[in-house]
């Protein structure tokens, strides 16, 4: 069985680019099922797409390439690479989009994608998803080693994710994701617990006072009422039972929020 | 080759908990097709998720393992099941979202999945679809009988679809869908014509009445009218040749309509 | 390896529609991997079909089945058809959305589906995607020589795309598409130029006088200005760097465009 492919973009579903990139990988590695991820990611946002990557990712199994594209910056300066973290590949524009999964893996290593005749001659300016980090990709699948696309490279592009932080009885957090659901999802592991100075589960309100209630399921939630949970993601999120939690809360992916730690 | 696995679920298509799911699919059963039926279930819409299951899960092949997930009550103590009818296999909640489907099988039976190390361990508590429901789903696509999950149980949750009644000239129904058309889908099926009273066709009308033609394809509507004909999932339907009937009749999935019967 | 199935359509992503029709395929060809190209057509809008056919079909490989159904006149005198184009074949209604697909190739034939026993019977009268094109294009990927659906026709349906024309220094142009992004492809190809006495690249201009620049890559663009590139489909697209081109241009798919030729 060839290793899947994964789809991860910032196309949306209404235009003719998905089945564009999709023939081209069939075309090239027939035997690979495809998979999306999603191709939903908001225009040019490479933040979210490297959130919705990294929550999706590592439930793959060994060997699976993952195509990823969120791409501003087509057909100008930015490299393409290929990335090897947690026994899976990824192919992407460097612009940040892999920066959770290669914090994620000490080991993990980047290539630039420079060797000549892997894409399609000559590339589309504007559409590198169809004409080289597709075919790159099927490549992958299809046996090519990594290590044959071009040279390592150690500077890969990463986000400027601003860790949590606090001061005094402020904890100001970036939010990672506005889920479907309105479920706000905070960029706090349980690995930041400590260095924030955080109870394990911590204790949290908002800044106009409002304590947060821990809860373990949606379910839990007192009807209408703001509560704080671990997602299924490995962050901490703010929810509703039923209903969303951001309009309250005023905040978007992307947005940082400040909370108080009740605990101090 | 491996039966294929449907996904019908309300967790959209802008996050990562598609990818997750699909990954794990993919560990456990690589040869499984994966096929999507829908993500785009309202949030928390059993209703909803139970009509558009039970109009496409009789179009796939018998062995097909259709996994369902409409789950607002995760984490708390509703069971999960496994469920076997018309020579298919489901993996839902208990909360209703099989409703039809067991309800067109006399012959359908249900299993409450109690096994140890079905699914993920731990379980994260908000989110059953990757951790319990995909490992049920594969390894039931890989071949694992049903009857291993868990007890048989005879008492799954069935939704209070309210069926057609009549009150003198008045026929009121639920509004089973309304789909991206704007096609209105009565819970009025060919065999609940005679107990209703009603003739085949129906002769209908509105209750400022306005009668409504009985056509056979949308394009026979006059421009701009409102139609009754027998929609594709067995149902009668209100609609108008391209445009929605919706907005007029200000139903949505959910609301109940009623209407006037013209032969009496 | 069974050829590849496309699926392109308007039936959108959240009723059971597209689910059905999966079903059919996997039941009659169980071993056509399932490509979705888009769902998202507008309802009924089948010139926005044709261009996304258009604009992916070509990357697929040979002997891909593309089961089109963009099918506002479904049940009525409309025929059903399968084309034979680019080493490739085509199911689709025979209103016109087939029409880009045919005019590149000049070996092009086109059959109307007349034998019996092709699809399923009775077919549902609002619902040939699941009851006559789906066993169609299932049958044609398991083996069945396109011929053998019924008589060659020659005279399929074609959309009237109003070819771009020129007046005095007016350019006007239909709008192809504008895509997620809100970039605008006009329909004006490199075969077109000459004919309009324009120059390669053409040098052009809002009809208040704004010139527009010639660009590669949106990345070129100077902020917030609307530029001209070719597109990946071929055509000439206008866009912005990283915000939507159409709202200022006020048009959508369909409309028409008049520029100015700066050159003359």
């Amino acid at each position: 069985m060839a290793p899947a492919i994964t789809l991860l973009t910032d196309f949306g579903t209404r235009d003719g680019y998905v089945g564009a990139m999709r023939g081209v990988l069939l075309s090239i590695a027939p035997e690979a099922p495809q998979i999306t991820i999603t191709h939903e990611i908001p225009p040019h946002d490479v933040a979210r797409g490297a959130f919705a990557l990294a929550s999706s990712a590592p439930w793959f199994p060994e060997g699976t390439v993952h195509l990823a594209v969120v791409d501003p910056g087509v057909g100008g300066p930015r490299r393409a690479i290929v990335a090897s973290a947690h026994r899976q590949l990824y192919v992407a524009p460097d612009n940040g989009l892999l920066t959770l999964i290669l914090a994620g893996d000490a080991e993990a290593r980047t290539w630039s994608i420079e060797r000549e005749n892997l894409g399609r001659a000559p590339l589309h300016p504007t559409f590198h998803g169809r004409d080289l980090f597709a075919p790159v990709a099927a490549r992958l699948a299809a046996g090519l080693p990594p290590a044959e696309v071009g040279p390592l490279v150690e500077d890969a592009e990463r986000l400027d994710l601003a860790p949590a932080r606090r001061r005094g009885r402020r904890i100001t957090a970036t939010v990672f994701n506005v889920d479907r659901f309105g479920n706000v999802t905070l960029g706090i592991a349980p690995a930041d617990l400590a260095r924030l100075g955080l109870g394990d589960p911590p204790r949290l309100a908002l800044q106009a006072g409002q304590a947060l209630p821990v809860v373990r399921t949606y379910a839990e939630a007192p009807p209408g009422e703001l509560v704080v949970l671990w997602g299924s993601a490995g962050f901490l999120e703010l929810a509703k039972d039923r209903e969303p939690a951001a309009p309250e809360l005023g905040v978007a992916t992307g947005s940082s929020l400040t909370l108080i730690d009740e605990d101090s």
